[in-house]
């Protein structure tokens, strides 16, 4: 499949962007052909949320061979005994409808008029279809509200085409798809008081997770319709109702599903352990709760609801969005991958992480990866700072869970988890992938090598304080997130007596298929900003804040001896330097010498086409073939590490010699492309990024072990490519920077940046920029854009020409 | 096979070792049925050396296909891109009997009183058989000279059983044996004046080897019987003879070999570089000096050439020689195992290694080991002690390599070859292994992570001048060794700044399972060792012989402040201690934590029997599992470095964890054991250790890569294993120590050790200890002997009572 840029004749008014996707208004994705094998990729592209609660774009009769997914945030449990995971729900909006005796299932197609959407704008599901035999439309919308974030709601409308006999079955189907095991140690379905109840008790941490469903059949508006039974077949509980109706009639399913786990109902305002939340509630609690909840959802019409969180979405996207003129498909591209890390982020607490997978599925355990500080915050820190703020504070409530990495492996400080899910310790298994060709299980090292981790949320401490001036932040989270991680560097570290110099031994880079090097560029360049940055705010606490500095000794033992063993290690830590001639940037410590070649020339040694390409002994480990973008990576976060040149050479060379194995790396691509004038490649790389769930161009399975699901940090990074790569935004002392290189096709390009809790306005032109300040700015924020710098009052207003 | 240690009643006066293996007088080997599926374990343990050339016990007329070979050290080539290894010589005691019109050939059996022997006394080998139709008796003998060591020479006896017209060809054959690939670009044979040339040139270094031969058939004192005619067959050049004998009448062919390589007429005094020795000669001179050594050969009367021969070993093993009484079985394999390290040695040169399977065959490159120092040379050491000598000055002459590899690697100092050749520089490959589950190389880094091999060559400079008191070895190279070890050591640890200790990082110690391991016992107690000698070393010259410390600073820049940051790692570096309770030292970092299981467990999950065992992915390396003894190892070479109860916990810990898939693995628990008083189980590996070749437990092909032929590091250590574990010698600052374990079958045990110049002969009876000085030792020597400590003057005698 391929991106089609221009408007299919045959669709007439819609954007094509796929051979199976459009979108109308760029607002919305849709199909309009069914295809059953693309179960994982559709359920997943057109899944709704709201960061408490995904719901995957499945039909509402698909049983767990459809992956159906209700996974629910803040229940992570391991059933299985290696994947600590978030656990899928009983499924709610579960609905079969018969028609004159025979069943209608969407999963066996047989339908015409078919069509599936997403509206990105409004984060709602919508389907709808005729069978002719026996004719009846079913057109059904849902959402995951974000007014109420425990309810998730549906409407079915079914259309009479001829007289037809109906019956609907409708309530909770308890037997779902479930990655890694049975989470529930026990699971009971019982009809309650004019509700479905779905009782579950997680295994390994006796979480409770109650959900209800309510759901009224209504033909015309005061028609309600009784159940005429009740069904319990295959693990699902139901009611089922029967109507006759004639041509033209219709009748409407109403859906309301309310659910709370027990960590709902506990202390997060204090977290740093999972024992600090205190205990949990009992089952009458969490039932209590959901009663209420779904008391309220019934209270209300469903118009309302919906205005409800409608207008929380309107509210979001007014900070979020990316207007881009003349090229529609990167419009609705990029409200796609934006849609995706909104819905993805645990906007609504300050104790969980943003899932590498976000709530699309169980897989990467619904867990945090350096991907949410690097990938998915930044579009947070400059559209939506609380949020970014949050998964920060996330970071902080998770800092014993890094403590205790750190201790268990021998070193100080905070070690944060590859994989860090409820409580921040490591639950990133020592084994997850299998050697193909003999069967045997891979010791990878992605959880206690791969330390960049650490100096990567430090940075974007850093990042966040910069962008916001959020002092409290600082003395309250940042500086203790900071210092823990020097701390955690300087016990990393190695010195080298001869050469006097420290040096990182034995890690990963962002290079996931190189285990075990030395010296890796990207992880001494993060640590030497690490260490570089936690002295400058320790001077700067102990002379203005040093109250922070005084609680932290108390607290942490920290002492003025670190500050100056982390001045040492900033000074002296060993980076590699641009070679004199070439310009190029040594990955790490003996790249150079790997067999020089391309991931097309080696993918041909493969025995298998699943085997893992890296360690210990894949075909890219010897070879200077790259998972992903690794010194490249490093400008994305560091711009001004070297000259523009510096970069294109080492862009030029990096490259060709990438595999792009991880979702990672197209983007990274993409933005340095637009900065060092390789403007061709940087679109190409947008595509690349902003359609890796879209197109479907990875595989769900890679060794025995599920992968599929969104990829929020492609998402959520797609944000940066348009405003840092190709607007070129970059942080200024006094507010911000530009270095527009917009594609050719681009008439326009418009997006709101915030900082210091005041926004701003860009739009970009073929010719001009201008930049509007909104009225109620707390102050003037400077714009610079190559020589020129001018200032923007609140409510003011700048127009400045552009080069070229 | 196993060792039968009364004697059997078939052979009546014969000491049966095996099922085919015996002994008359524990001064040979011998074998009375043959088998030619044991062509490779045979043709080694019955070879024949004079450590400058190797001849294998095959048969005379053995053909590539039965593995004969004639190993010429100092000949280092590479024929195949990856191995560096000694060349085979044209075979120039090629011949063949043909009888009545009928080939006689040894490997096709089909005779009777067949018997081959090894008399190690006189590192002779003879082999006899009868073919009854027709019926000729064959008796051939053969040695390597060690009075003209290119001399190989061989007389075989054929008596007639009934009429009989022979026809015996003889010649040189030039289609050899050779492992890796064809050695040489040219390769001519001629018939010479009286004789028969072979003259070689090697395709990478090209170096010339000549070969002639000289053979006489005699019939009777004086009857000598011209050659009728030249043939040249299948790559050989023989001269054919035809006789017709009378039962009972013989004739004798007389076959004298000698040899020269290009190498053995340069200088090879100063050498430390290949390009310090000067050009290579001249075809003509290396010719010339074949011929004056075969001239010299031809002049002498064969049983003369024998009586040289013999005197030589005569004096050798009167150093040598281990009596031990009431264990004929025993007393046999220590002789066997003293000879192979003798002949392994080569003692007449001080710029060559003592190989890893000596000059046996071209396994293990025909190159030196740490296997040299730690096993090979304290035999010498204490009976042989200008051997010893030169093997530490052939490491000073390879200092050059070692540099080349530090600095190739990024340190600085010695790191000497993992395998080490001519010139010292590395020649181990960087693969060699294959993975046979996927058919692909493996990268092993047995030549840049086993760091050990440094501090333990300077280590044996420490053991080496504590011996022997050589003052002037150490002042012209001891320290230069040290020196450049200390400061490779110095720019290869690091120093973790929060723990405020040095540490070695990324090494593989003994055990080469575990690849990659972090502060390994043995690596960093040797370091250490190192560096606290070196700073002990240095401040001794500075205050004794300030010329030696200002000869090293003009030399190799020798600095006061290296032996500074010596003693700082000296005193800081980190050396896992015995755990308080349990006594047991972790072999290195995180040992404990892996998978806590035994060999033979694990053996089961081998896809393969071939599959490699190691890094980085077989069944060991994720176990507790070690190839061979690694921190009983360090016990072996510091019996001091803990206590007896600490060494005993740590022996019973990993015995039962060790595979010994090395053939050094054995022997360092036979001693070991000895000290902890684990007597039968001292025992019983003394004797796995000494017959690794002779019952042949070991495979000749792994992972596809030849590994057979003679063990030489376990032959070696046999010595050890009686002086130092059963005698319980150790060095004291005045003499020897004593604290002995003689297995209960052993009546007496005899040996002699020098130092000082002087030499002790010891006696160990059940009750007492006698130890009587040479009238010409230089000094007295103090014997210690639990709490009694006498001292042994010159010419004198003592007897010392044995407790229990």
């Amino acid at each position: 499949m391929s991106i089609v840029s221009t408007v299919n004749t045959e669709m007439e008014e819609k954007v094509k962007l796929s051979e199976e996707l459009w979108s109308e208004t760029c607002w919305e994705i849709g199909e309009s052909r069914f295809d059953p094998d693309q179960a994982i990729t559709a359920g997943s592209n057109f899944m709704i949320g709201n960061g408490y609660m995904g719901y995957r774009g499945t039909f509402a009769d698909d049983r767990a061979g459809q992956y159906p997914a209700l996974v629910v945030t803040d229940t992570y449990d391991n059933a299985d005994g290696t994947w600590k995971e978030l656990v899928t729900a009983p499924n709610g909006l579960f609905t079969t409808i018969s028609c004159q005796g025979k069943d209608i299932l969407w999963r066996q197609g047989g339908f015409r008029e078919y069509e599936r959407r997403l509206a990105m704008r409004w984060g709602e599901w919508s389907a709808r279809a005729q069978w002719d035999t026996p004719g009846i439309l079913v057109e059904e919308e849902r959402f995951c509200s974000y007014d109420d974030l425990h309810l998730l709601t549906s409407r079915t409308r079914i259309t009479a085409l001829g007289e037809v006999a109906l019956e609907i079955t409708t309530g909770i189907d308890g037997t779902v798809w479930s990655l890694n095991g049975d989470h529930f140690s026990s699971l009971s379905l019982e009809e309650g008081p004019d509700c479905l109840e779905a009782s579950c008790v997680t295994g390994e941490q006796g979480y409770h997770l109650v959900l209800r469903e309510d759901a009224r059949l209504r033909s015309g508006p005061e028609g309600e319709i009784e159940p005429c039974r009740r069904t319990a077949l295959d693990g699902t509980l139901c009611r089922v109702f029967q109507v006759s109706l004639r041509e033209g009639q219709e009748v409407v399913l109403e859906k309301r599903v309310v659910l709370y786990s027990s960590n709902d109902l506990r202390d997060t305002t204090k977290i740093t352990s999972d024992a600090a939340r205190g205990p949990l509630p009992s089952l009458a609690e969490v039932r209590q709760a959901v009663a209420a909840g779904l008391s309220r959802a019934v209270a209300r019409d469903w118009n309302l609801l919906r205005e409800a969180h409608r207008r929380v979405w309107q509210e979001r996207w007014a900070s979020a969005d990316i207007m881009i003129g003349g090229d529609p498909v990167a419009q609705t591209l990029i409200r796609y991958n934006l849609y995706h890390n909104v819905i993805a982020a645990p906007a609504h607490a300050d104790h969980l992480p943003l899932g590498a997978r976000g709530l699309s599925c169980q897989a990467y355990q619904g867990a945090a990866f350096w991907d949410q500080e690097v990938f998915n915050l930044p579009m947070f820190l400059f559209t939506e700072p609380e949020t970014a703020r949050r998964l920060l504070v996330y970071r902080y409530r998770t800092l014993d869970g890094a403590r205790k990495k750190a201790r268990d492996l021998g070193y100080r400080g905070a070690f944060y988890a590859w994989v860090s899910g409820d409580t921040g310790e490591e639950i990133c298994p020592s084994y997850f992938f299998r050697d193909v060709l003999s069967g045997r299980r891979i010791r990878n090292h992605f959880n206690d090598w791969q330390i960049h981790v650490s100096p990567d949320i430090a940075y974007t401490v850093w990042k966040y304080v910069a962008a916001t001036g959020d002092q409290e932040f600082l003395y309250r989270y940042g500086a203790e997130i900071l210092f823990e991680v020097a701390r955690f560097l300087a016990s990393r570290v190695h010195y080298r007596p001869g050469l006097e110099r420290y040096e990182i031994i034995r890690v990963l880079g962002p290079d996931e298929y190189h285990e075990n090097v030395d010296n890796n560029y990207f992880t001494n360049f993060q640590a030497q900003f690490v260490c570089r940055y936690a002295v400058e705010t320790y001077d700067t606490l102990a002379e203005e804040h040093p109250q922070t500095v005084r609680g932290l000794e108390e607290r942490i033992g920290l002492e003025k001896s670190e500050r100056d063993a982390w001045d040492d290690i900033a000074r002296r830590i060993y980076i590699p330097a641009p070679d004199s001639e070439t310009g190029l940037i040594e990955q790490f410590q003996g790249f150079f010498e790997l067999e020089d070649t391309r991931p097309e020339v080696i993918k041909k040694r493969l025995l298998d086409p699943g085997e893992y390409w890296g360690w210990p002994n894949g075909i890219a480990v010897e070879t200077q073939v790259s998972k992903q973008a690794d010194v490249t990576q490093l400008f994305m976060l560091h711009p001004q590490a070297c000259s523009r040149e510096v970069m294109k050479a080492n862009w030029e060379y990096y490259e060709p010699r990438t595999q792009h194995g991880s979702s990672l790396s197209y983007a990274v691509y993409a933005i340095c492309a637009a900065w060092i004038g390789h403007g061709e490649e940087a679109y190409r790389y947008f595509l690349r990024s902003c359609t890796v769930d879209l197109l479907n161009t990875g595989k769900a399975v890679s060794g025995g072990t599920f992968i599929g699901g969104i990829h929020t940090a492609a998402c959520g990074v797609a944000w940066q490519i348009v405003v840092s790569g190709f607007a070129g935004m970059y942080l200024t002392r006094d507010g911000f920077g530009f270095a527009p290189h917009l594609p050719p096709e681009w008439e326009s390009l418009s997006f709101r940046l915030k900082r210091w809790g005041g926004t701003l306005e860009i739009t970009l032109h073929r010719r001009a920029m201008t930049v509007k300040a909104l009225p109620e700015n707390p102050r003037d924020i400077q714009i610079t854009l190559g020589s020129a710098e001018v200032s923007v009052a609140p409510g003011g207003q700048v127009a400045l020409p552009l080069e070229g």
